[in-house]
């Protein structure tokens, strides 16, 4: 299997960290984002929206759209719960995540860390819904949780760590915020991201 | 099962035809977001996020986000493709839906439809993103392709139809896409929606 990410993108990392962790073999073809890569003939066709990550399966087929990618590779697994209950909320999390989590917190540190941009040059909302994006976080780690859903690490986890723990390039002070951090730990542990 | 939701959003209709469409009993408690009832303390106890669609199954439990609440719904059904590369293929679908389509489309339509705007008042990226999503889902009806994904309707049509439908309402003109217009016909048929 080959894996076209970008180094610098939690959404191209969500699945080299579900490859790593369930010893799935892969090469992964170094696409810079920023350097206009996913913009050559050669990619779009591969993938017509013009985004990383995007896998090439054993059979050649292509798959697009991080979490779609990672809910396929992990069937079958831990990382997705057996309960069905659980796994709606797991997929709540997910949808979430690019919903209402990435185009703030991942826009933010893009803009900021990588564009070199101001607070003052984003768009306005960007920086209050990347706050109550991870006050949210906050709030569904209550009541000793120690993980998103169910007692174990899941894809909600992935989904959502990959931004999260990179927040504070985004200007985000995740000190306000020590459910979500002491969560980072745990996920990073679990996952061996940084090993 | 009770489904709180918004008559006018596309999101919240995913969920009744979903239903319907699979024979499932509900009852549907009338929800407006322009006059903020998804705002309520007794709203935002279901839902944090304050969103509609919520559903609260039979044992109490709820669940937020339109394709996660089809996607357990529709579980075992044939709204879900047996293939795993087809089931994958309709998640990018639905995942490319929430994060590169609902937000011009959708959006585009609130704004313009229901709260009066003009287009001069949008953020500019609305309508050129929007139009970009109508042709990139032309381009994915090529090859005389029926659905979004394999031979049948799925949930990947459910998700994409819910806005697509009503476009027109956001100023997007549906002629200049004449598979989607085709295609449209063809879902709003499969799941009996106007009916």
């Amino acid at each position: 299997m080959k894996i076209y990410g970008d180094s610098i993108s939690g959404n191209c990392l969500k699945v080299k960290w579900v490859c790593d962790s369930l010893g799935r073999p892969y090469d992964w073809i170094e696409t810079s984002v920023v350097d206009a890569q996913t913009r050559t003939p050669q990619f779009l066709a591969l993938n017509p929206a013009g985004q990383v990550p995007i896998v090439v399966l054993e059979d050649g087929r292509p798959l697009a759209q991080s979490n779609a990618i990672i809910l396929h590779l992990a069937e079958g697994s831990a990382l997705i719960p057996a309960d069905a209950y659980e796994r709606a909320k797991m997929l709540e999390w997910m949808f979430w995540e690019q919903y209402s989590h990435e185009p703030y917190i991942a826009v933010a540190r893009f803009q900021l860390a990588y564009l070199g941009k101001t607070q003052a040059d984003l768009d306005p909302k960007v920086m209050p819904r990347g706050v109550a994006a991870l006050q949210r976080m906050e709030d569904g780690l209550s009541d000793g949780r120690a993980f998103l859903v169910g007692g174990a690490v899941s894809l909600a986890d992935v989904a959502l760590v990959a931004y999260t723990r990179v927040a504070h390039e985004g200007q985000f002070d995740l000190a306000d915020y020590p459910r979500v951090q002491a969560w980072i730990g745990r996920v990073e542990q679990a996952l061996k991201i940084g090993d």
